[in-house]
């Protein structure tokens, strides 16, 4: 693992969200997109060494939608790059981690992701992401 | 601000957590103290590109014994480094975040900090750092 790619925050609207990053703390707004396979519209900011990554509803039945009404806004998952991210998977497996899926799915700007379960992490939702290859 | 320093994750035991982050992810712990202004107990662990910082109660009236008890364990903050923490207070506040103290105090490592308070900052609990210079 290559350290932490992105930090995910639930908002209600990114619309609303945004000026804290980008008018309060310094950050850029580098892109948007949906990510229809978790119902989630998203704003990646470039916070230096990683990224912030605010997750927006779209839909009701999502995870973010689910978090944020349990919650409410707050810090959704931290994210850790791989270069291999089956073999990850296959290397948390075997260390005793409960991965939410065995499979990785295509996520934010194609990268292949896949979620340890909160239950063996502590509380915590940790992902593991391998960026698309350019 | 010059990016993500460290993650404060609230558990309620360094050595159950540890073993996770040491074992399961390839982390390794690089130090171990308490902070007395804010009642805990941490250990630092080395991820690459920023630090996670696991933080135990040590009190029960501590801010992380009563995240705890509101929350579970989980995600506690997100601390961004500066090199100079008195500009970036009052750049912050000049900006319209609401700081939970205008001065810093002292937190792990000898570091100065503040928090920006998560009613201005959409619920997450962002903290900003300098280190001591050595």
């Amino acid at each position: 693992m290559k350290g932490v790619d992105h930090i995910g925050i639930a908002v209600r609207s990114l619309e609303e969200a945004l000026p804290f990053y980008t008018g309060v703390l310094p950050f850029k707004l580098v892109k948007m997109e949906t990510v229809e396979s978790e119902q989630v519209r998203v704003a990646f900011l470039d916070a230096g060494n990683c990224k912030i990554e605010l997750l927006e509803p779209a839909g009701e039945d999502g995870p973010v939608a689910k978090f944020l009404e349990k919650r409410g806004e707050g810090i959704h998952h931290i994210a850790f790059e791989t270069d291999s991210i089956h073999q990850t998977i296959q290397q948390l497996t075997e260390r005793g981690a409960r991965m939410v899926s065995a499979e990785p799915k295509e996520g934010a700007s194609g990268a292949l992701v896949a979620f340890i379960h909160p239950k063996s992490a502590g509380g915590v939702l940790y992902e593991v992401c391998q960026k698309r290859k350019k």
